[in-house]
């Protein structure tokens, strides 16, 4: 946990810039906030009355969505009656309003004709725009669908039968809504590149980036869609172990469970060596013909390997066990509820957390933006109040 | 797919931008990755005859990375024998050599007395560098056990029982290393951001961004870490139901699953009206009390929906189903196999893929960027043979 009051580094990166994030949900908003740590004005505006966001679960208490205030910390919030020609009028308004650093639309509203790229270029040239869409169509998706059509919950939490065939028979979807996560920060990412470059060359930019294709993209890039080009099959599901080396969880004799990676043949040969299996491992490296010291052959043998040294979790408490893995190489974790994060005291000890009273929910330890720039972290304020600054940023505002 | 011979755009907006990454598996070469798409030129460096993720799987017939080439599409390859004084002074070199826009180390390789931040500015004052270590305490980690610490796997492909304790009894590992995507698209913003502060101001920075602080921070803003502080509990295991709406999976006559969002209320009424469950959804509504119009009702009560909608799914096959959907506004996607999503042909279709002949793998359909600047996708060349670069971007370097 830092120490809300230390004052802020002198300057952040994004000093100067000012951005409005026309959003809702997860992806522009996550943006929005990642910009706005990193030094930009960020000004959020929404219909009159919310975006349909704004009662999201989690709830706090009093109605308060712990999910909208996390979010949009540190920004500045405007509503506008978006169906009035006023009310289009002051968005444009503010979208285009001069300073060096303005004239940026982040949205995941696209495709009106009033507020388009072009549009806006006809008033404000250097104009930089970025559209979110659901799919590169046009149609509207959510992470839940897009991650279904792309192929990861098939092979999630189950393992394909030996030489059976391989489908959907089974789906487990994320948690973690992996892919808006990976769009927000795509998107500060075009628009920060963007910035840079009109800074040099005084050119805007009209950047569209659908999250179907920050799924497809990501997926290709990490070979997901390459094994099929090649020879028409996919990645089998092997339940929880890493593909392609030697990973997967164990149970205690307690009940503890730890996820194990043993990446390099040096962090192999420690978990061999602590669970007391050095011995068999090394019969049955020669038995087989194998070679463990290459991931490949780690990996084909997982099953056997796995089993061999769960003898030894299951024998063990979760204290000695942690015990021993920390005393190792090994590469570990005790899998933990997102209660006992917090309850274990990991927040308190870690100065990316900081007390932020945020009205509505109370103070709770809020994360500042994951990196430290030359020793610090960059941090907000609370989230506004729905409106609260439509009437200082606007003229044609509309109250919330 | 589109037609590689196209010319580029004129002028992408990280031109001039040279970045040194000494990085290895997927997190930092991610980053680097994303940088050269963008337009700046990107050196890995690894160790004479490769780092750890060098032969890493999948692998082509050929024994060749399909992810070390994935992943390091677009760049130079440099390979120093690290461990000797020339090779470090290479590096060296290679980082703090003159030009505007030179002068940037990303690594995840941190932590190293010879190539500290502070060692690199001795020579070049403003330098920036970016070390994304496992841990924030310098210990090492990877994405599967920094996400069974922090909570996911114990929420995720389950469900928990009405009433009953909650804890990590199952755990099932996402397959997406969602960690190492989320840390590497953060470097590349927090090294352009830093790039734009040091054009306009002549700073440089030390930025370092631990992979298991990125996981605590994304949780963080998405509420997870929030709740347990307000009341000590974690959010439930929903399964494939989505937290706080009605969003869940059904199944076909014939096998076929399909995941099914209902965001609104006009969505809602249309999953209602197509699965001709109107009148018993509204006298539900009227028995129970409750009030369909809102996400909070419509989630609180999805057990008792989605088994009254299922009724609909299983008494009709995959081609009505699909049929009835795509006349509709609800969100919804078939759920698919990696192999289908190529065999559909959605690359063949889609302008974000672009053939690339890459040595070692062949012709395949490589995804470029996944946004469009001014309509235009940006695509890099194949990743280089390991070294090719080293004589002709170093004077003290080693063949691989």
């Amino acid at each position: 946990m830092s120490d809300p009051t230390t004052p802020a580094a002198a300057g952040r990166p994004l000093d100067g810039i000012r951005v409005v994030e026309l959003s809702s949900f997860v992806a522009s908003p996550l943006s929005g906030l990642t910009l706005a740590q990193l030094g930009a004005e960020v000004i959020r505006v929404d219909p009159t009355g919310g975006a349909a966001d704004v009662n999201r679960w989690p709830l706090a208490p009093d109605g308060t969505s712990i999910y909208w205030t996390g979010l949009n910390r540190g920004k500045a919030s405007v509503t506008l009656d978006l169906r009035s020609d006023e009310g289009r009028q002051a968005l444009r308004d503010l979208v285009t309003a001069p300073g060096a650093g303005g004239g940026i639309l982040v949205t995941n509203s696209a495709g009106r004709d009033w507020m388009s790229h072009d549009a806006l270029a006809a008033i404000r040239p250097d104009v930089i725009t970025l559209e979110l869409p659901g799919r590169r169509d046009g149609r509207p998706a959510v992470d839940y669908t897009v991650n279904a059509a792309l192929g990861f919950p098939a092979v999630t939490g189950q393992v394909d039968e030996q030489g059976g065939g391989h489908g959907v028979g089974q789906v487990v979807n994320h948690v973690l809504p992996a892919w808006d996560v990976a769009a927000g920060l795509h998107a500060a990412l075009a628009v920060v590149a963007a910035v840079r470059e009109r800074e040099r060359t005084g050119r805007g930019r009209h950047i569209v980036l659908p999250l179907d294709d920050v799924a497809l993209a990501t997926a290709g890039t990490l070979g997901y869609l390459t094994e099929p080009q090649l020879d028409g099959t996919s990645r089998p599901a092997v339940g929880n172990h890493v593909y392609g080396t030697f990973g997967t969880d164990f149970t205690t004799s307690d009940g503890g469970r730890f996820m194990i990676v043993a990446l390099t043949t040096r962090h192999f040969h420690d978990l061999a060596r602590l669970t007391g299996t050095r011995e068999a491992v090394d019969a049955l490296e020669t038995a087989a013909g194998a070679d463990f010291s290459t991931e490949s052959d780690r990996y084909s043998y997982r099953e056997v390997l796995a089993a061999l040294f769960a003898r030894w979790f299951s024998a063990h408490t979760t204290e000695e066990v942690a015990r021993a893995l920390s005393e190792s190489v090994v590469l570990h974790e005790r899998y933990r509820t997102f209660a006992e994060v917090v309850s274990d005291g990991d927040l308190v000890a870690n100065p990316l957390f900081a007390r932020l009273d945020q009205p509505g929910i109370g103070p709770y330890l809020a994360a500042a933006h994951p990196a430290t720039f030359d020793g610090a972290h960059l941090t907000t304020g609370p989230a506004p109040r729905l409106g609260a600054d439509t009437g200082r940023l606007t003229t044609g505002g509309s109250p919330a």
